[in-house]
């Protein structure tokens, strides 16, 4: 290749190096501030990770970007970069298109206004009072809407909504969201009918068994270990810490997870665990070859959450899981469990029952959550319904997928701090996750089809191994839908997921 | 004031502000590497670290900081600025001067050479070899001797060497500073001969009793508590962790201490907290508004380290602490030291026994080793000895200073990384810091006549807010040869550190 292609591509990826350093780095800020900061420091920090956030900023504005994309993209030789190389520069120019075309102040102006409106939604959600939130969140969704059109030029989409899903997951649109939200919605609520009047009922009496915190911490440990998150080695590149929020963090050898402790919920640190360490895994394990480049990271949001779901429900609620874990739990915690048998426990912690709260929804009623904030979301953005109908649309919503009452707005439409903090075109990664894992598992049980009764041998290495080579190392070498094509043959579809569903739940519902 | 002069002032202080908004999260970016990193990161980390070193140096040697810099100082109304401003614009200029005249292939030299000479360094303690350390402190004392001549220039120092002692401890000089180690030092040896010869001799053994790491933790809250370092509480500006070298980092409102805990030496971890937390509270009471302006930091490192060793030696090991926490710890500790008097006790932990080790130094022979290693610096830099020597004559001297036989130069000259790491002209704060204390003592004694009462009584509050009124709310508006003058009305006197340490010894030794 000429010495001046060569030239031009290393120093731009020195520079996309360095954003990367960088973010790396403002993301253990915020790690801090999440976990370990004294309280009084709020102030500080937010003025420090607002300074990063500004370099940062800068850093992927810098004009030079700009001409080194122009230089390499004219360049005669330019077919002669490989396949890694060229999707480098489409993400590249990806992100400095739209990094570059916003206007700044449109974007100051967005990151003040989230700040009114989280600080708004707090009070209202409080006060039950969603007048209170009304126009700071129609306030939010103005600006977004005139940052969506801009970006739907850059991105070349055929919606402002749709510039706003591929922040999250790349080409994806509102019109195929729609398509597989519906067939999934359908079976759903079948799905959920069936269970709801089945015969055989979980006793979830057990899931609130007290579970002293210091007994918590140690079954994290061996849920770590069971899923290959080393903590405590000397070549650890991880560890578990305590905030509400479970959320994971991190970038190739120090990738973070925390969990919450509650001792009359067990079961929520312990399925927080797994499903961070389902994210954890992957941002571990992308191609190491690739660190520092665009290339060398999850290929997107729903891809994401489909390895935490997979960690989360398809390995860790399986009941071949628990035949390896449930003793493990019991001698963990001494006597609180050694009346609970095998079929009792996994019935209990995979209840299906309808709930007013998202977060807390089991796999079958989880993605109606998903669904009725999509179509929300579209409509608005597609100026179909208007944020002061929202309240009266959600808890209809519910009403209809989900056969409940909503009482008051904080159980409703504020539940989710989401709107408020500007996240549009995010959510519907939530299903999309579960979509994908679904297709992931039916081709991963082509290939290792004695993967469950490995899971009860307490082995997951395999498993891994296969996630870590037909996921993980793929990092964003191909946009989600490309992927998912890649990894199974198949294009995005509900099918495998509803199957796995429909297969499971009757069997434990006996239906 | 005119407009032109307050305009250029503004965005000065906002340059400064920046940086030490910067500085401040590289902080916390340090601090996670000491405390709370997975192994694995180190790589990834100090590449992180590098790079806000480097924009930190950027922003701090920005040409427009020149430019405002000379607008105001030109000024026809440069004058009408206060005391505060005169000093802001003193020490920004002071340091964008020595960071724009040090070439930058010297810095990074020199850096280079660092991480060279700590790495031979550590395989040279290990293998108890100081010809495999000799060459590369060699070439790190050659770099440091070709900046230290730069910023003698910028600095205006008499020597080379005061040039890198300003770094640490602004406008004292080497001069100065033997003047009074010598002092010192024929005291010193004299209280230690005392000392050594009395016929009454500490039972130390009681400082070996294992006292559990948690019920270590527990202490340490205590004195936390005690000084007034708040780690608890929804204002909590502080907090305490584990590192295997104590330290102290932060900023105003997010000031961190560490400390190490190990079972058989309890008082080490006791006594490291109040260390740590006479540094922190020194940070944490700076005057809140000159919050990001460079008079609002500490004043140099002597006077640091003479807020630590007061809250740690004066305060700490003190009879009448004693009378207060001996009851705490014996209450916290179980039946661990239900046997011991006070007096026993508080003899113990002040034993003074002369050894090879600095950091494990009573309060007598502490300075000593500090004065051997400032003789061995200044003469390297004024080219009287040099490298190959210091093994001999460190030997020498502490066969002469603590009559104390080195047996491998480990446990002598290879003992600290402080010249591996590049730190010339830092070790002379460590007993300045002890001289301060000192005369701070004094003084103090004329103002709060009752201070060991209220210690006695567990109340620390009066001597504190003497500390804070006196000493930390004068952030770095002095040099340090004025603020001792400021604080006592005297000039740098070792006088008053000896008096302190006669009569506290004469006393628990009984001469």
């Amino acid at each position: 290749m000429a010495e001046s292609l060569i030239s031009s591509y290393k120093k731009l990826m020195e520079k996309a190096k360095n954003l990367f350093i960088l973010q790396s780095a403002a993301a253990i800020v915020h790690w801090d501030m999440e976990t370990k900061m004294p309280p009084k420091a709020i102030k500080l920090r937010s003025l420090q990770l607002a300074m990063l956030s500004r370099i940062g900023h800068k850093m992927s504005t810098d004009p030079e970007i700009g001409g080194l994309l122009e230089d390499i993209m004219k360049h005669p030789e330019y077919e002669r970069l490989n396949a890694v190389q060229k999707r480098n520069m489409y993400l590249i120019k990806k992100h400095y298109d739209e990094q570059t075309k916003l206007p700044e102040e449109l974007v100051v102006e967005i990151a003040r206004q989230e700040a009114i409106a989280v600080d708004a939604w707090k009070k209202a959600k409080a006060a039950k009072n969603f007048s209170m939130f009304k126009p700071e969140l129609e306030k939010i969704v103005e600006l977004k809407k005139k940052a969506a059109e801009i970006l739907m030029e850059v991105k070349e989409t055929a919606t402002p909504y749709d510039a706003l899903i591929d922040i999250f997951e790349p080409k994806m649109t509102a019109e195929t969201i729609s398509k597989v939200f519906d067939e999934l919605k359908e079976d759903l609520v079948s799905l959920l009918r069936k269970c709801e009047t089945a015969p055989k009922q979980p006793n979830i009496s057990i899931l609130k068994r007290k579970v002293p915190v210091d007994i918590q911490r140690k079954i994290s440990k061996a849920l770590a270990e069971f899923v290959g998150y080393d903590i405590e080695s000397k070549e650890a590149g991880g560890r578990i810490d305590e905030t509400e929020h479970p959320f994971t963090t991190g970038y190739y050898d120090d990738v973070r997870i925390t969990t919450h402790y509650y001792e009359d919920t067990f079961a929520s640190s312990l399925f927080s665990v797994l499903h961070e360490g389902g994210h954890a895994i992957y941002e571990q394990n992308l191609n190491p070859e690739w660190i520092f480049q665009p290339v060398g990271t999850g290929c997107s949001s729903g891809f994401h959450e489909s390895q935490s779901r997979f960690v989360e429900n398809i390995i860790g609620r399986s009941r071949e899981f628990w035949i390896y874990f449930l003793p493990k739990l019991k001698e963990l915690t001494g006597n609180i469990f050694s009346d609970v048998d095998l079929d009792t426990f996994v019935h209990a912690i995979n209840q299906v029952k309808p709930s007013k709260i998202r977060v807390e929804a089991d796999e079958v009623t989880y993605c109606l959550h998903i669904i009725i904030r999509f179509n929300l979301e579209r409509d608005i953005f597609a100026d179909k319904i208007t944020v002061a109908e929202l309240p009266e649309i959600w808890n209809q919503s519910y009403k209809d997928y989900l056969g409940i009452e909503i009482e008051n707005d904080s159980e409703g439409v504020m539940q989710d701090t989401h709107w408020a903090s500007g996240l549009y075109g995010y959510f519907p990664s939530y299903a999309l996750g579960n979509i994908y894992s679904g297709q992931i598992l039916a081709k991963m049980e082509k290939d290792l089809p004695d993967w469950r009764n490995q899971i009860a041998k307490g082995n997951f290495q395999n498993i891994k191994q296969w996630l870590v080579k037909n996921v993980h190392s793929y990092g964003d070498l191909y946009d989600p839908a490309d992927l998912i094509k890649k990894i199974t043959g198949e294009e995005l579809s509900v099918k495998p997921y509803l199957n796995y569903l429909n297969e499971k739940y009757s069997k434990l519902y006996g239906f």
